[in-house]
């Protein structure tokens, strides 16, 4: 019903998220309407470093920004809405979400000043929102966090349908589950595409409800009457938190929610009534002390090993208020996310050692929908092509043969690239050109000033030091007047290295005469020298590479 | 037998090994006789910039290297072997192990140039060696590399048996199983204390043989016929490289094993006849080419993702002879170790987005014992004192609990920490005193010589670069004559950032005026002003803290 053979195509563009866990945003274009779905944040790589986060390169927006309507953001995760107040700051175009999502993007305007300047609009499940040529309707899903929406994109060139992160809970913990009779009557309309979450496309069977941690929470609460109970968890997960203070209030416990961002949430869901925490439950940690500590329990912020969280701070007895005792049990509710092992078991042995209780099993459900809920949604919305999202390339290709084993042919599933312009109608699908897109780092309050020349000098000084060789030299006669003065730093231990600073004090001092000997005055030549000479010392004595930087004055 | 009220105690003493994966080294006293088991390194952690590796601090031996009578290695693993070049270098004590640990010691001696002026003897399994009131046995187990070893330990005090690594595998794939019947024959003299490895003690069940690794590659080959493959696995697994060797010949495919650490175990395995390869099978790479991809098989090293290692270069395209093509299998006979999950998972990526298939699953089985085979051991030992080893502090909690299932009363659980003195005989057990333990950081040719403050400095320059502010004043006046040259490394994209440049020279000028305009001429006093006024510069305008260095050269 959407489509017409003399039409124009629609096109998806990736701007991010495809090559990596995060920094998800979509541009849907057709004609003159561009749409943008999410616009998240990544986590740096462990050779990005000194970078803060990773936000993705909007050029292609800017360039087009007379066509851009607005932003359409699925849900409240940083991987979501994280680059928002940056984007926002070079291309003002409205915002919609639901309402937590919109809480938390709320937060993040105020604390870069944009609350009066950018246009939002709350949008409710089952609404819809008309942008240029294109309708969005917003879908009920279940995720890790609150109001996470699913959006039907309609255009002239016919439906497609982005789940965001999903999940399938018959018996969420708030709301409602996910709107699968909606899912059905889109798809009985026809759809062209479906964009569906790939990250657990690995994992056989169902993804467990929610609620099914609620009931391993009061069977643990039961069997430890006696223990202070802490519980770390993700910051964002109201529903995890609402169910640990479920616990907590049967078991007749008071709550303290420690840790900056969990905080934060917890009182933009509890302004937004997504949470509902009974009354002289929820009691600030200075009263901690008043408590028996058999009836208290913390959730705190710090299940990935994060070393400035608060948990880990407990751990290594460095929290002000908190100390870890023998008559702690903690549980962490939380897988660790694949490179956090190693911080996730440093925390735990340090809290063993502390004679405390650690727990891992049983508490904690995955936000992502496993394969049997990936084909359930295939089924239901029957789309004509398959564009897997949400994963690294070894999620994307299996979700791609779980679309193939549901009847997708091949040449309809597409893995894209980040960049990537997918031209589809009715008719067909191809890839028909690429746009910009890349990485932009934040380091501070600088963006996109660090660059690789940064990183790869930042790489050898944090793997080798760096040693400065400081002269002053007469214009004229090429003679030093001043130094050579030798100052290191992250190379060797100064204070026992007197040899090694002396010998190589010497090396520099011999080629300054040297070369002034020879008459040779090319500032650049006289650094090379120095450079060369002291680097082969280096290597030879010690079998280490540091930065050399001679810096020579003109006097 | 071995025990007697007047008598003197037993001291073991863990120098190492015990808060960390890795560094295994233990001493064990008694009267005037010193025997040391094992000589491990460590890889230093993440916040360890630039560091090699890491290896024990052995000044305890050092200070009573008169009474110390040499090394026992229980296998040929890094962390059991890896410290000894090193080590031998301060005491040079004779080295005892079996045939294939001493063949890959050997190698490590020569790279150090030690084969001359260490003494060594390989020791059969079932032999003793006699050093001193000690009676050391080698008793054969089953590992994740050939040539394994538990020792029984006899002084006047009481029998010791320490497992080294290991698990019991009744159909290895060379030599023969573990000899329980030994550990029997001990447990039934009397054994005063158990040292078991804990690493797997949280893990119910049995471990599976390396058999059954076999029959999967099997499997494997013979749904493969048409495609190359490629197996990544630990360089020093020799029964694993046999397996794939034999499905190999099995199948009619010809092998090259490439990566330098593999290429040498396996050379040295070949010279002892540790591993059995058919005439014609195994080909040099140069060869590859002359075979159809379909009837060659690579061995190689990179199962852990580790940057440098042959399957990252084949997978980035960085590998000189070998580029991965959609018609690679690539087998990982590996499950990556806490810590390198992100790089792993880069590589399967990676290799993915080649084309190529990817498998993990059922092609890899642990080298140690999980919880049924450590209570068989203790069953068949039945000691009277449990001192857990190998393994983090939650490895060694997991193993004393099963310790105390089987019986051994709390009090004579001992979980030790490095550097504890631990006195024993029949009559009682306690920690009675510390010696200096510690870890030494290698770097380059650099032994020890890296401390905190080095590292600190790495890390401040990792992340936020360094600014050095050079300039010569003239010594009497304190008037600037040359300079101030300000140099950025891993800061800033200099060639972009001309106005951050010019605005913190003016900076510095500045100050060095008004400093010379009141007369301060104390060149600390005008380091820290430059300092402090660029450092809140900097803070205020880019939220960044780099290192700053004035340099002041007197004229």
């Amino acid at each position: 019903m959407y489509s017409d053979k003399n039409a124009s195509k629609l096109k998806i563009i990736p701007l991010g998220g495809l090559e990596q866990i995060g920094m998800n945003i979509t541009a849907f274009e057709y004609e003159d309407s561009i749409i943008v779905v999410d616009c998240g944040l990544s986590f740096p790589d462990d050779d990005m470093l000194g970078i803060d986060l990773v936000i993705p390169d909007v050029t292609y927006l800017e360039e087009n920004i007379d066509r851009v309507k607005g932003f359409l953001i699925t849900h409240g995760h940083e991987d979501h809405i994280g680059a928002l107040p940056y984007v926002l700051k070079k291309i003002n175009i409205p915002v919609y979400a639901t309402r937590l999502t919109m809480g938390l993007i709320e937060r993040k305007l105020a604390e870069h000043d944009l609350s009066e300047s950018v246009r939002r609009k709350v949008i409710k499940f089952g609404q819809s929102v008309n942008l240029g040529e294109f309708r969005i309707e917003f879908i009920k899903t279940n995720h890790s966090i609150v109001d996470a929406a699913a959006l039907a994109i309609y255009s002239p060139a016919g439906i497609v349908v982005h789940t965001g992160d999903f999940k399938v809970d018959y018996t969420p913990v708030y709301g409602d589950a996910i709107d699968l009779q909606r899912f059905a009557e889109i798809g009985h309309k026809g759809v062209l595409a479906l964009m569906c979450d790939s990250t657990n496309a690995e994992r056989p069977g169902f993804t467990p409800s929610e609620k099914t941690v609620g009931k391993a929470f009061d069977t643990i609460f039961s069997e430890h009457m006696d223990r202070r109970i802490i519980v770390a968890t993700f910051a964002s997960n109201v529903d995890r938190v609402q169910q640990i203070i479920n616990s907590a209030f049967k078991f007749g416990r008071k709550v303290v929610v420690e840790g900056r961002s969990m905080s934060n949430i917890i009182e933009t869901a509890q302004n937004l009534e997504c949470i509902s925490i009974p009354d002289n439950t929820l009691i600030p940690i200075e009263l901690l002390k008043d408590y028996p500590a058999e009836q208290t329990v913390i959730i705190t912020t710090g299940s990935q090993g994060e070393s400035m969280a608060a948990l880990s701070r407990m751990a290594s007895g460095t929290h002000r208020k908190i100390s870890i005792t023998p008559n702690d049990l903690i549980i962490f509710s939380s897988h660790p996310i694949p490179g956090n092992e190693k911080p996730v078991t440093k925390t735990v042995n340090t809290l063993l050692a502390k004679g405390a209780e650690v727990i891992f099993q049983d508490v904690h459900v995955s936000g992502h929908a496993c394969q049997e809920e990936i084909k359930l949604v295939y089924t239901l919305v029957r789309p004509k092509y398959s564009i897997p999202v949400h994963g690294e390339y070894k999620h994307l290709m299996a979700q791609a043969r779980l679309a193939k084993e549901i009847g997708v042919p091949n040449e309809n599933i597409f893995i894209l690239n980040s960049g990537d312009v997918l031209e589809l109608n009715e008719e067909g699908a191809a890839v028909t050109g690429r746009v910009q897109t890349g990485a932009v780092l934040v380091d501070g309050l600088g963006i996109g000033d660090i660059g690789n020349v940064v990183l790869r000098d930042r790489q050898i000084l944090s793997e080798n030091g760096i040693i400065m060789a400081v002269m002053a030299i007469e214009s004229e006669s090429g003679m030093l007047i001043s130094g050579p003065e030798l100052v290191t730093r992250g190379f060797i231990y100064v204070k026992e290295s007197d040899a090694v600073m002396d010998e190589m004090r010497e090396i520099v001092q011999l080629a300054i005469e040297r070369l002034a000997d020879r008459g040779v005055k090319d500032r650049n030549k006289i650094r090379n020298t120095i450079r060369d000479e002291l680097s082969s010392y280096i290597w030879k004595s010690m079998n280490r590479r540091p930065m050399i930087l001679p810096v020579i004055l003109d006097v």
